[in-house]
């Protein structure tokens, strides 16, 4: 968004109806009332439509960084009357003109009208007249919530693609909007609430504070990094400032992060393209971060510890049977630990061979097994579909799934690990499924379009994402797609697999792409999990995939979305395609692999 | 469509249901009967799903231009059953690889399921790794016309955008498909019509021949350039060739073309960059182009007739009164003829200025004007805008229309050029409208999408082009646009034009844009149209013009269409957005006139 305001901490504005307040108040807005920022009108309105040249433009002012300039709501450029359109046209022109002149970094529109042709086309000409400076669109919250977001998307909707310049600001009214719509405004571009003086009650000690409804929208808002901009009269008598303290003081009592949230910060929206671990060695602050998971080598610890006690717990008077546990793709070790941790929890001895391909993750591991805690571990210096081993494996152990589960190539590795394995050995995991849901959100679709196109990845559109979703609406429950079990002893393993999943959206809304998550069984009930409804407690190793489509599609509530999915396996690589067919068809993404692919070979 | 048999007379085709016909009776089929191609499946039906290497392939033969390769309709990869579904995967794609191998250009695949998502998939492929050959899908028509096109556009609709390698062949049955149905047809890329002799009847020779009503959708389709294969057993024991003499004996008695068919030959669908006259000077082939045109100069000519009538005649016992005519554009002549035509019939005497910019045009008119014919004439060299008569002109007569009435600056020209009228002057035209009608065209919207971009012209969609429109589905009745009238006695002069224009798709499909028109009321009921119900007969100086929409649209029967027009005058040019916003909302197209804009300078 290029957004001057975006400062991590919540900001707080002050809304003024004519110029001549922040000129006498400067210095008590900013430095005593402690507003972050101020909007004014960028003209006094005026019955004639005479553009006034303001001393606001004479005023020598931070423009660029504490100012939004509001163009007067009786402007409009899509009035049924003539003469006020051909008026309207012409004064806003010049306020565009003059904005840009004098450097208003962020311009705020109201949307009023439900059409909004000529207001579009005038925007389209200002974003790129302005070089790209911000437009704020506000939009006051009715009582038809779709038709408040209809006007919002079609605007929106008329303007050049891939527009990452506009934002939305929404104003407040005695209503506070469902969590539903509020999911919704939020997968917008949602920069701005929007508030009256006349939304707060006075408290006991006659100082403004708004409803617990109110309360709630905001602290969630804070998280999704919405400011505040309040306006209208100090009806309260306790000052402008008691308005800005209120909502400063929201914030401080707000919600702590999550473990999650705290991983994650900074990575909200941001497109990673998946790692490639068979064809690219990971590096060593990869793995760093990976084994800092709390949870998900616990979950590991725990699989084993159960398939140790049920395979090598000693019959009545006879000695525990060692199990052979093989961690293929050993790493720097973690799950090396959690095999031995899981050993000494049990009383069940082990032996322990540690496969590892990457010659600087040997290093460290090498390192790490001089300590008398891995005295059982064999480190084999191989990759795990070439080693010849001297016995077959009790347990093998892997972690070689990724954000879409199978996306990483765990079931091509595990087939050709599985002669590593006894005929009655377990897998851990011993079966992972993915998982899609249809998404909207503005952001990550202009994040896609706006991508840098490599000769690798030529359209960006047909190319699956790792990434932590925020500003994200899930249009329906999430449905599984794919799922592999391993050791898999069918007598031709066929790992292609072809789905098609319907969904129907919960609400009128832009489809912009699928979600895609996983789970994975380690052993019995223990698992791990990305699925929305099961996420393992703060694991934080994985993020979402995002499956964008190409021409976002606008659905109505109830209307069926079918998307079919493939998973392609040729001889040296595996790949995804994907296609829409309902409510349209859409061309077929990734057709031949050509975009995206994994693979099989470094 | 690069389209071997596309050799301009109708070709007619035989099918046959297995190789061993063709082997056999290779001369007789060519030589004798004389069909113009066969199609043959390219394996032989076979339980098992095995692959026979027929020994088709082993046949030296011209595979690339007399041989459609049929797949055989056992093949069934979309088909519930996963097995049939595998194998016809693994079928398909060896009889894929052996069409490339052995050189047949073209492969004919029947559309038997309403989903196609594996085909798509596996077509998309083929058409990448044959280099583009030629892919013809069959689809049977049934009594749910809407159903038979839904499965054509769904699995067009998978395939890479700006697809121009698939053609579509239609096998008709028993019903006759309705005119609307087939105006539907026509839009699409549909290449051949399949018939089975059993569709056929005796005549009283006992020779076969076709219903009525196939007659008639026969010849029609002959001008839409469709082939026909005849397929089946010779029912009626005269040989199969009687059924190929048949189908040209059709073709021999077709409707003769028309004028502008004639005049528009080898045009069709073929997009042109509208002419600019104000920054270029037209060349002499296009004026000799145009001065053909039979229809236009004589409604010129009649309508200066009945103007010289009511201006210049002799009240009673009096003289007739010298009219002064101006030809502003003269280019060759043409019109300052017209003028001396209508004075001679009239027998009113005129003075005739013919003004003109272009140097080449003035050669060829000063030789002109030697002919004592042309006494009356006065040359001026100069650019109508800068002119500075000697006297005022009754009649100002110009042809600055284009395909879109005012595309080509006649209202900037005109009110430039009225100060040489005398206040009770007329223009020729004195009013104009361009017309607008939303259309359906799979090949105009491919063409668009595979036109060379050049630095002038980046995004081809945002151009409106002159076509000759042949293969184009109307949706709904053409509508007003723009109105224009002279001389423009407004205090103020607005040629600026914004309007939202409402339609309602007849049937379900495809929008690709809109088809732009005009008529020009040149003197009271003296017009020129291309408007399609007022078209002037055989006028071709007009083709009309074609606004695309970027991302085609899927309309329902009855949904509403609504597109809006802007006409943008700035100092230097003028040029034309549009943005579609209903059934869905679709960027500006054009937005600031960035790729097409008119030039008001040379």
């Amino acid at each position: 968004m290029g957004n001057l305001f975006d400062m991590g901490d919540p900001v707080c504005g002050i809304e003024y109806k004519s110029f001549s307040h922040i000129e006498k108040d400067h210095q008590e807005i900013f430095n005593i009332q402690k507003f972050a920022f101020v909007s004014v009108p960028l003209s006094e309105k005026h019955e004639k439509f005479e553009f006034q040249p303001l001393e606001i433009y004479n005023y020598s002012f931070e423009w660029g960084t504490k100012v939004i300039g509001v163009v007067p709501d009786n402007i409009n450029v899509d009035s049924p009357d003539i003469d006020i359109r051909s008026k309207s046209v012409n004064l806003l022109k010049k306020i565009f003109k003059l904005a840009s002149y004098v450097g208003v970094n962020t311009v705020m529109l109201n949307l009023n009208n439900d059409r909004n042709m000529n207001l579009a086309r005038m925007c389209a000409y200002h974003l790129h007249e302005s070089h790209g400076r911000p437009l704020w669109l506000r939009i006051s919250l009715s009582k038809d919530s779709d038709c408040d977001w209809r006007k919002w998307n079609n605007f929106l909707s008329l303007l050049p693609e891939n527009q990452n310049k506009i934002g939305l600001v929404l104003e407040l009214s005695e209503e506070v909007p469902s969590e539903t719509d509020m999911m919704r405004w939020y997968s917008e571009v949602l920069l701005g609430l929007s508030i009256s003086t006349s939304l707060f009650v006075a408290n006991k000690g006659g100082y403004p504070v708004l409803r617990r409804e109110f309360q709630k929208l905001i602290s969630k808002s804070f998280k999704k990094k919405v400011q505040i901009i309040i306006h209208g009269e100090d009806i309260h008598g306790q000052g402008m400032d008691a308005y800005q303290k209120y909502i400063y003081n929201l914030y401080e009592n707000k919600e702590p992060a999550s473990v999650y949230e705290e991983f994650s910060r900074g990575y909200e929206e941001l497109l990673q393209i998946p790692l490639q671990p068979l064809k690219d060695n990971l590096d060593n602050s990869t793995y760093e971060i990976f084994e800092k998971d709390p949870i998900k080598y616990k979950q590991y610890e725990e699989a084993i510890y159960q398939i140790l006690l049920d395979r090598g717990s000693p019959v009545p008077g006879g000695e525990p049977t060692q199990q052979v546990v093989m961690v293929v793709g050993a790493g720097r070790g973690p799950l090396v630990r959690s095999s031995l941790n899981a050993s000494r929890r049990s009383k069940i001895p082990v032996k322990v061979y540690a496969v590892e391909k990457n010659e600087s993750a040997l290093i460290i591991l090498r390192n790490l097994v001089k300590d008398p805690f891995f005295s059982e571990v064999t480190i084999i210096d191989s990759d795990m579909r070439d080693w010849e081993p001297p016995e077959k494996a009790d347990i093998l152990v892997s972690e070689l799934l990724g954000s879409f589960s199978d996306n990483e190539l765990s079931p091509e590795c595990l087939d050709g690990a599985q002669r590593l394995m006894k005929s009655d050995g377990l897998s851990v995991p011993c079966q992972y499924t993915s998982y899609l849901a249809p998404i909207s959100s503005r952001k990550l679709y202009n994040n896609v379009a706006t991508q840098p196109s490599d000769s690798s990845h030529e359209d960006p559109f047909h190319l699956g994402y790792v990434v932590r979703m925020q500003c994200v609406n899930l249009l329906d429950k999430v449905k599984s797609c794919f799922t592999f079990h391993h050791p898999n002893h069918d007598s031709v393993i066929d790992n292609t697999r072809h789905i098609s999943l319907q969904f129907t959206s919960d609400t009128e809304s832009v489809l912009h792409g699928f979600a895609g998550y996983f789970d994975a069984q380690l052993y019995r009930d223990v698992y791990i999990s990305t699925h929305p409804d099961t996420h393992s407690p703060d694991m934080f190793s994985w993020f979402p995939m995002f499956f964008p489509i190409k021409q976002p599609q606008l659905v109505r509530q109830g209307e069926k979305i079918v998307i079919d999915f493939w998973r392609v396996v040729e001889p040296t690589k595996v790949w995804y395609e994907w296609a829409l067919s309902e409510p349209v068809t859409q061309p077929i993404h990734n057709s031949r692999g050509v975009t995206y692919w994994i693979g099989l070979f470094s």
